[in-house]
């Protein structure tokens, strides 16, 4: 018998109750007689989330928890660098484990279906495909260190708005095609050990009580034999939770025994009202987690370790790979002149923390370097720089005050959905252009904070805050040259783009964001970051608005089906701000297909490409892959692989992409299609910019299901 | 014609006489139309101090100047590793041109002659040859990166009580031997480009001002033509200051023109009281300081960088090697064994960051690892650490509120004389006792903090402040095995000492310096610090305090002589708590002399030592090598020479060093003598754990000067 086995015919019914709720705000209960620990859990994205008391939402406060500021899944993303993604879970998992913990309550890999989603800067890409090329690698990282990763959430969570109840509508394609299929790749292909279910509502059921979503696709016909968490607070009914795929319980109230889960539970079982077998299977799950894990009797479990120096070095080269050149004109950038030289740096983004800030993400660093200090740093100290604010970034009354959780659903809510102002200050825009004028070099630095990229508020409006746009313009009219970078987790407008000569977008990113920043800015690393999502030139060019709803009311409608972000660009023809994919570099690179092979037994196509750097710089260029499709007589491109390659200044350096069979299917009637069809393939450095295209001719028609 | 002849004759009166005063706290008057730049002065030996305002001690409080926090001098002493200087100097000279600046104001080298001077922290060892060969490296690592060191204070700068203006009264051989050779060994060998007077007086002058000091030694006999610059607040008078060897005078206020430097030695030259031609030699030593720095027009200067990755790990290594571990009965020490189990840190100091205090030598650190958070670190995750105070540190009135500088100077430095408390909470101790009896493994984390270790205030007493005596009496009543860690940058009394096992001392160690603790105690690293001080049983086993005077009145007698530290203990037949030099180690050495070699016209001998390491453990020894010598019927040993070296268990390293014949000279009737004679010289693990010596034969007498 396995040691599973035993341990479960030793379990009293009280004991399997403990291990199935919340005993503690992060923990379940153990048992101590069978040497079973509890399982600890721990937010999140960006690192280990502080220590709170056991049974109240008060940090402990000691120095202990200070650990390793990550960069947000968003910076990763646009990185499209997924050894760096594997590298990313290595050094996550260990810090989790040096904490104590057992389950990360990360990746977040919800569709970023609207740019206006408060927690996008979580969640990885509007594409499905990125997203699950990301995630693998980052979950298998996670997981090589004894720590379980919990994907989340699951699914159809691409909202804050009501996120607790919203009943989500969709047609069963855009469900496989889009929101689904990052999933399936981290069961299958990345082992995930635990799934968070969403807080949604999907086809009249909570998902965390789902039975579609959670028996019929999650265990029986993907097989998963992991840990199914709630998400904090996310079941409602007993009986629905025991006969659903759901595990365990967790919630944001300290009445445990009252957990849907405790004692009604135990009560209805004694009762005979519901059946211990389903417990039981709960407690397996559980368990064989434990096992995967080393935390059973008479396993030997890996120590953690955390704020390692190591960790710096991979999450600078994350944050430095993750910085996005969105436009250089006139080679304004890299900054190679400053030399006794004054810098003005303008904007209240320069000199802020974002670490603490975006709900369960937030982080309590041992260090984060802001752009000031990153670009200060990178200057070198042979020129001066200046800081002046510009703008004053509107704060919430309360940015993220976990009272809330205390309260009642709608009640605490409302304490964070208060709208962020639009103050336009006009004495510092005054004070800023003046300053301006005086400087040889004007760096902007503004963007978005946690006040808008935040866990339970979604944004109202794709502007930037706080008189940006006016800021922007005043430093414009002085310097042409002015250097406008940004700091955020998801896209925003930019009116004054014609203008403008160089813009550089960088993300949540971790301890050395602004050293990142900075070493861009100044040409110490040569940009190669491109963008996980589109940027639109307005609100109505995303299709979520435009055909969809969002937020939508007590339901929301995809409407838009698969035409979720540059999908409904390109199939439309919308000229995006910056499109999918998007992303300059110091250095130009040419992309041509040399080969597409394909052996005889086969199921993948390899496609070779060649990728010259024709510039002056070394540099890593991204190829991106992309099959053409057509859906109601549109036609548009679909990313179906990709590879990042360092590419020394007038060399060139010969990529494969493997590209299976499946990358042409479509969902129809409850499976996948891939029809008899010449299908053309392009590659190039965005969804815009395409270098060279293909012809492969599938010849054998089939069709499969995700098992 | 030179550069520096050139623009002496361009210069006017006027500008002149704005180079060789503060014209800001910080920083000289450049000038501009000839393209010389202000001096840019900054504190200090831990980290570029944060920026304050220019004429005013405000700081100026944006993110930009968080720098890396450096290990204290008396941690990097520890090491007894100058390669590790030499490194520390150059991620130092980094940081200070990064941040802009031109010359560092460190290291302090004044001789540690009480261990109850507040600033010992930032001072290197009571030893003159451990301070010079400790410094020589630092210094020209520093200057490797066109900033300039100034050491501080020439000299005889040993306390903080009435520093300002106390008479220090010295022998001719003490001075020579004991509180000169370091400057001197920076002057000759590391080429330090700048030093700093001090405030105290000597022979009836300001050292500031000293002609003594500053223009027949310095100046005349050393022959130093680097920058001389006033500690702040240290020139008393126009005529002494210009007629003295001192280039900048530099003050705590903001009336610059008022200094006595500035319209005063104006006034004093335009109506033909002082010469111009001594102003113009200080504007050339300025000038020279500046062509070294790559400072003047046409020159191009090297760019810095601050805040690193790799600057982490030196820093690591710094405090790892800086650990000493004093006692370890029953090698209570590594901890193997917390697997599952409960270990408790009890310790107002584990939870305690220390770079913001000290006064000068404070640090805006980017990041600090508290023991409290390094011992988790290293505990790995697979125990839990619970923490409790155990003893509350009581903090000063005003620990270090800079006001205090423009206030006069005795209604000032009254604000930071406070006693600190001895406040014994015994409800803390009782709690701590209690749960020490629950844990399965206890450490103790104690020691100072710069409430007592500080600038401007010597500690009264001995003595662990706040109860922490009665505080590890109880813990070591409840486990015998309580492991005693202590940070500090002075030496304490221990009188529990016999009752302990397990004792470790650790320094105000930088960034990482509780990892480093964290990192010895779990055995990730082998300790291998020594102690470049002596700890006294008590007070009154201290040469200062039993021969001389300490702190003495408007004037101070060092009537110990040569007495100082470890050469009194000897003399007198004192035994130490601690003896200078030890520190043990999880493994054992042996250290024999293998040769003792002398070339046939040689000035030196080469003394070759086998050091085998007996036991079980990779490591690092530090082999030590004594002179034996005799005074006034006493005999006792001089450190002349030390070799740290790493062997692997099992396994013998042999070591060269070299002993200059210069190294048996005594001074007498104005100059060094070597007498005809034989020395014995010895070897071992510590100044009273000596392996095996050996004879040399002096058979040439001479005498020499230091010149």
């Amino acid at each position: 018998m396995s040691t599973i086995e035993m341990l479960l015919q030793e379990l009293t019914l009280e004991e399997k109750i403990g291990m199935v709720h919340g005993d503690g705000l992060f923990q379940t209960k153990g048992v101590e007689r069978l040497g079973i620990p509890p399982v600890k859990f721990s937010d999140g994205p960006m690192g280990v989330r502080k220590d709170h008391l056991q049974d109240q939402w008060l940090p402990v406060d000691l120095s202990y928890d200070y650990v390793t500021y990550f960069p947000s899944n968003s910076c990763l993303a646009a990185t499209w660098h997924p050894s760096l993604a594997e590298h990313f879970g290595e050094h996550l998992g260990d810090e989790f484990r040096g904490r104590g913990k057992d389950v990360v309550l990360a990746p977040g890999i919800n569709i970023v279906r609207s740019p206006l989603c408060g927690r996008n800067f979580e969640y990885i890409s509007e594409d499905p495909y990125l997203t699950g090329a990301m995630a693998v690698p980052l979950v298998k990282g996670i997981q090589k260190k004894d720590v379980a990763a919990s994907v989340k959430h699951f699914a159809l969570n691409n909202q804050e708005t009501k996120r607790l109840e919203v009943e989500v509508e969709i047609e069963d394609r855009a469900l496989w095609e889009i929101y689904l299929p990052a999933f399936y790749q981290l069961v299958k292909k990345a082992g995930v050990m635990s799934i968070m279910g969403a807080y949604n509502r999907f086809r009249g059921e909570y998902c965390c009580e789902s039975h579609y979503l959670l028996n019929d696709i999650l265990r029986k016909q993907w097989r998963f034999d992991g840990l199914v968490v709630s998400d904090w607070g996310g079941v409602h009914n007993t009986e629905k939770a025991l006969l659903s795929g759901l595990d365990i319980e967790m919630s944001v109230t300290n009445n445990f025994d009252e957990y849907f889960m405790a004692e009604p539970l135990k009560q209805a079982i004694e009762e005979g009202k519901l059946a211990e077998a389903e417990l039981d299977k709960k407690v397996k799950n559980i368990l064989r987690m434990m096992e995967r894990l080393n935390m059973l009797p008479g396993q030997k479990r890996k120590t953690g370790k955390y704020n390692q120096i190591d960790t710096q070095d991979t999450i600078l080269k994350i944050a430095q790979e993750s910085v996005v050149l969105l436009k250089n004109e006139d080679a304004v950038l890299p900054i190679s002149h400053a030399e006794g030289k004054k810098v003005l740096v303008v904007g209240a983004n320069a000199d802020r923390v974002h670490s603490t800030g975006g709900g369960s993400a937030e982080i309590k660093a041992l260090s984060e370097i802001t752009p000031l200090l990153g670009i200060t740093m990178a200057a070198g100290g042979n020129c001066t720089v200046e800081y002046v604010k510009g703008y004053e970034a509107s704060e919430k009354v309360n940015p993220f005050d976990t009272s809330w959780q205390e309260k009642s659903t709608e009640e605490g809510f409302s304490m964070i959905q208060n709208e962020v102002g639009q103050n336009i200050n006009h004495q510092l825009i005054a004070e800023a252009a003046e300053k301006a004028k005086e400087a040889d070099i004007v760096i902007f630095v503004g963007g978005l904070d946690h006040n808008h990229d935040t866990e339970g508020n979604d944004r109202k409006s794709l502007e930037l805050p706080d008189g940006q746009n006016q800021l922007i313009e005043a430093l414009l009219a002085v310097n042409p040259e002015t250097i406008l970078t940004f700091v955020g987790g998801s896209a925003v407008t930019m009116p004054w783009i014609d203008k403008a000569k160089a813009v550089v977008w960088s993300w949540y990113a971790g301890s050395r964001g602004g050293q990142a920043l900075g070493d861009v800015l100044f040409g110490k690393v040569n940009p190669s970051g491109k963008l996980p999502v589109t940027f639109y030139q307005s609100l109505a060019d995303c299709s979520a608005h435009s055909i969809g709803e969002f937020p939508g009311g007590n339901t929301v409608a995809y409407k838009e089906g698969v035409f979720v972000g540059y999908r409904y660009q390109d199939a439309f023809d919308i000229e995006p701000l910056f499109p999918f994919g998007h992303g300059l570099s110091y250095t130009q690179f040419e992309q041509t297909i040399s080969a597409v092979d394909r052996a005889a037994d086969s199921s993948e196509h390899i496609i070779r490409v060649a990728v010259a750097n024709v510039g002056k710089t070394d540099g890593y260029e991204t190829v991106q892959l992309y099959v053409e499709t057509e859906t109601d007589g549109k036609t548009y491109k679909e990313l179906k692989g990709f590879s990042k390659v360092f590419v020394s200044a007038g060399q060139t350096e010969t990529i494969e992409i493997v590209l299976p069979d499946a990358s042409f299917a479509r969902f129809e009637d409850g499976r996948f299609v891939v029809r008899e069809k010449i299908y053309t393939i392009c590659v190039g450095g965005s969804s815009r910019d395409i270098h060279d295209c293909a012809e492969v001719v599938m010849s054998q028609p089939f069709n499969y299901q995700l098992n």
